[in-house]
């Protein structure tokens, strides 16, 4: 399965080029990160604000690299929950060319639910849980 | 003078704060040298893809830093050339809230024309003078 | 085995540092990359300058994160060609803290030869072959 | 005056390149963001961990670029506080490769001293400003 119910768009910046003149490998998890981000705000989970309450830690990344990305590109992070555990959360995303869908890196992130007051993972919400399983129509975890 | 002809819309990404949850300070040169790019490549002065091609180095540059910026905020940069020599410019930028145009920080900046297969500064290319002149209905210095 | 024949120290600048205080993922996309250019650097394989010339392009990679990482420790990448193929080559690398050895990150990644100016994969230089799997102490694969 | 008493060493990324091939621009307040922070932790003023206390935000800063910088070369960060208010102080920083001191870039950059807890400039602790006026050997402006 290739689509996604949210994606989030990126803007190539000059600055995101290395010296081979395309995107560098590191900018790929900076444009991940930001379709989580802007995932967790479009569900409402997360205000964009109070950094600390966000909860999540990142644990376990894979990324496969098809094609290199160039400045001028429109680019945009499907962003997928497909498991969704008690303290922990698996998450797909592809970075596609826009509107093509052409896949230039598709990736597996599993994220732990974490309280940077305390510095332990913890349990992810009930009422968080819900909501995305609700919105990715998957069932929850026990 | 606080208003420019070119705004270029920047989407604030996490990757863009530092330790005090705000926009790092070297983000605001990411953030003008973007500023520029999109001016250049909408004047169709630069394609964005033969990077050798666009010609200018960094000489000088100074921001006065107002406030401080946050995720989630709308930020565009104002980009506007105010001195047209033969083989350098001179460029002001401002960093804004979107719409309110509150300043984030304002800049100036010196570009020198600049040959990076010869690794030597050049003559603006009179064609692009004129086009810039133009746009923002100023003189070409002799 | 836990052990390398080539750490590259890494300094943790503290525009590495998120909005949570530690060192962003990305980054460690950023220190991995940079343990495989001084890893070709000491072999004699890179020179540093000609980029264009160094010929691998990022296929695939793998990141489990154990611990965060803190401005102020000292930390080092272990790299190792475990895989030497024709065509491709995988590396295992960890991000340590030094000289404890405690494991910030692993990370297994595929890195496949490309030729730069014709945009192809090419085949792997025999001489280069021959200099990392003496030092590696590895098989050449056929 | 050319000479500091205090630099710090940079180690270039590959990461810090741009298409360009040489460190981009946005690096070179990165670079002198940490000559800052490690000259503040040279005199016991910062411990590294604790960001919240290091009190201080960017107010301006002015860049004269010089020379480009490349993968491979030796670079250092010369930092001078060369007035010392009650409020803000003005620091001198050069960006110079080492160990000819050959300058890459010179800058002058005001910081106001900054309570990251209630969001107000503040006073410079007194103790503090008397370490670094005795560092520098230059008079504490009243």
């Amino acid at each position: 399965m290739d689509t996604f119910r949210f994606y989030c768009p990126i803007v190539v910046r000059f600055s995101d080029l290395d010296a081979y003149g395309h995107v560098n490998n590191s900018r790929y998890l900076t444009y991940l990160e930001q379709g989580r981000v802007e995932y967790l705000t479009h569900l409402g989970l997360w205000d964009g604000h109070s950094v600390l309450e966000s909860g999540f830690i990142l644990a376990d990344v894979h990324i496969a690299f098809r094609e290199p990305i160039r400045l001028g590109q429109d680019i945009r992070v499907g962003v997928r929950v497909t498991r969704l555990g008690r303290k922990s959360l698996q998450v797909e995303q592809n970075i596609e060319e826009s509107p093509s869908g052409q896949i230039k890196a598709s990736a597996t992130v599993v994220l732990v639910a974490y309280d940077y007051h305390i510095l332990q993972s913890v349990l992810i919400p009930e009422a968080w849980r819900e909501i995305v399983a609700k919105f990715e129509d998957i069932p929850l975890k026990k």
